[in-house]
């Protein structure tokens, strides 16, 4: 970053910062009530130069979820190194749990807007994600039953991190409570080792 | 409904037929993605005719929660005079799961959209009921741990709900499947009778 030129950081700059605005725009207005319009007036941009950095909002959206994707496909890739089932899924389980509490906005921008929910999964970027971590969780309990609670623990994690819920809780709290709700469903025995280093891929 | 005048069957019909594609298009769009004018163009209705019925939009959508909110209070009456602990979350778990299973798209709106949630807790109309719901759910377990599962509890039934999640399983099936998960989540035992008589309160 320090060998960056001026002009390389202002642009990656200026994209984060419409990044963070749409983050912020889609929690409040959902994805389908924010225009492009509607984020250059926040950012004091001309639609023109909000054009030179993303073309649709589709693609603004991919930029938005594209890390944290990133960070959920190397959780999976982890965890599908692990030696059992249970590892599996309690390596999958920790590191969900970490990335829900870690970015709580965009969490519930990813597990609730129907809007986004229904163009991830007509472009493929989530619905093979979301498939990998729910057979990741369910492979401890073959059948539709083992599928629903995997399905459960991830909307209810995602879901109960949402700013607006009324858990008042510090991060390192609710991540042990997210792990400890997810292993109860998921019938998952305590690792020896403390959470704290698995919660933390 | 026989002794009903045809006149006010036709405005409760046309009211029906209103909240029916509000919903729809709120789940397509969300909430704050859908104008009265969109709901007017769905219906082939002009946006007066339509203001007839509703004034705003957030009138509308308190009509289109009202009943289910209604359903979720006699739950909570009902599970409230149940003798124990166990028996008061038990209810509120299959009561709370037949009715995911019943109204999936109307879940979806109220568990995830950003713009709905937020309305509905600013008019106190979702916090009391969301609260009373873990209240009821959390008691088994006192402290922080309970209320954080009653609200993955919550949170992961109403999305694994969704129509857009991966499980196709008939209504059944996965009510008997979301009130196992939540019996694993809270540490609740399998009751004696059947689940299908507690399920359909």
């Amino acid at each position: 970053m320090a060998t960056a030129t001026p002009r390389t950081t202002g642009a990656t700059d200026t994209r984060q910062r419409i990044i963070d605005v749409a983050v912020r725009l889609f929690t409040r207005h959902s994805f389908a009530g924010t225009s492009l319009q509607m984020i250059a007036d926040e950012l004091g941009f001309t639609k023109a130069a909000l054009y030179h950095h993303f073309h649709t909002r589709e693609e603004l959206l991919r930029a938005v979820v594209e890390p944290l994707f990133g960070q959920v496909r190397a959780i999976i890739e982890q965890a599908q190194t692990q030696r059992s089932r249970h590892a599996r899924a309690e390596h999958m389980l920790a590191g969900y749990a970490d990335l829900a509490v870690r970015h709580r906005a965009l969490m519930s921008v990813l597990a609730g807007d129907p809007g986004v929910i229904d163009m991830l999964r007509a472009h493929g970027h989530l619905g093979s994600l979301i498939d990998r971590q729910i057979k990741l969780l369910a492979d401890v309990e073959p059948g539709p039953g083992g599928l629903v609670k995997a399905a459960v623990v991830l909307a209810g994690i995602a879901g109960a991190a949402l700013p607006s819920t009324v858990l008042d809780l510090d991060e390192d709290a609710l991540r042990q409570h997210f792990v400890e709700a997810g292993r109860r469903t998921l019938a998952l025995r305590t690792p020896r080792r403390p959470t704290r280093d698995t919660a933390r891929p």
